[in-house]
């Protein structure tokens, strides 16, 4: 029984590993068409936003089946139902990366990335880009270095949104009200998107130290 | 056994219709506060947050517990799991209330409310309002009819959601970036708190007739 659910929880976290990997590869996309207007690109990432649904749905089914079949209890039980929320974190990181690739397909053929922010815009979209990376890593090899660089990297992220405000607030801002609330929304995404990656590596801290009721305080 | 699995999850219910009766409240006095700017009123939606929170992080735990202790399965199961997913649903509707309330102590003394957009902001506050106390009252008496009229009033929703967009892109609007930003933030955050009520109502839809699957690929 042991061994059984050892599997069971293998496939889940592999099947963890690869919805984190298509998030990974939907935001290096939604930033990248975000940045250079590409409506083909973006229009991929929302269309192959529905496969990372499924594969949450999916997910959500095997941990609900070996709930059912083997009754984990104590720190099995945590596991499995950790792996519930992650899904559901990793989800709505596809989501966003969606909103930013629909963002791009609005405006286009004019770029969504505001003027005067494109710096801003590009920064983001890497440090998303090596959330994702790291979030994967941090799923696949438990290795929980990779949780406190991605707390790091969400500083970044969070430092970068208050510039984005501080900018459109300032008397140098000639953007019009279009500009402003791209500015705004693809912002707030953002760091909507470092908020839910940290979230993920909280879950996998306390997975490996047992203190499980700091996390939506703390969010 | 039964029995007790039925006190059980009589208990998870309760304390739902607790927190979601917390989150209208919240609401109520978030959008209050940001038509009037009230900064007093502001201030009191965010320390309560914590409340919310905390409630949360206590139903988690029990489901969790009674995850372990009595080991559902089938239709009981799905019933914690979804408690789980309602629970995390409403504590982010809380944060949003918050979210609101943060945006009027940041513009105070001067209104967060966009001029030109009193009224729109009035009947979303109005609307938000309306959606926690139907959702109370669905988690309470499970009645599906409430599940029907959450989602029309969430489209409703969507529609002044889009119609702020018109507004704010339209030549008669006069407003500063900062109008701007408040109006995209605070549009958002309306349209944000009616899709997890939606979400929340699914899910008893989902209870009421075991179709588990369409959720997430929906959202």
């Amino acid at each position: 029984m042991r061994e059984v659910f050892q599997q069971s929880l293998d496939e889940v976290r592999e099947r963890l590993v690869e919805i984190s990997g298509l998030v990974g590869e939907a935001i290096e996309k939604a930033t990248t068409a975000f940045g250079t207007s590409d409506v083909a690109l973006a229009e991929e990432v929302i269309d192959n936003d529905t496969i990372i649904d499924e594969k949450a749905v999916a997910l959500d089914e095997l941990a609900i089946d070996i709930l059912a079949r083997q009754q984990p209890v104590a720190t099995d039980l945590r596991m499995v139902v950790s792996a519930l929320r992650i899904s559901a974190s990793l989800e709505r990181m596809g989501d966003i990366a969606e909103h930013i690739a629909q963002l791009t397909r609005m405006r286009f053929p004019d770029r969504a990335i505001p003027k005067g922010l494109k710096s801003t815009f590009t920064k983001m979209g890497e440090i998303d880009v090596d959330l994702a990376r790291k979030l994967t890593t941090l799923l696949e090899t438990r290795d929980l270095a990779l949780a406190e660089a991605i707390r790091n990297e969400d500083d970044k992220l969070d430092e970068l949104h208050v510039s984005v405000f501080e900018k459109v607030l300032s008397d140098s801002w000639k953007g019009e009200a279009s500009a402003t609330i791209d500015a705004t929304l693809a912002s707030r995404y953002h760091e909507r998107f470092g908020d839910h990656a940290v979230s993920i590596a909280k879950k996998m801290v306390y997975l490996a130290t047992g203190d499980w009721t700091a996390d939506s305080i703390e969010d």
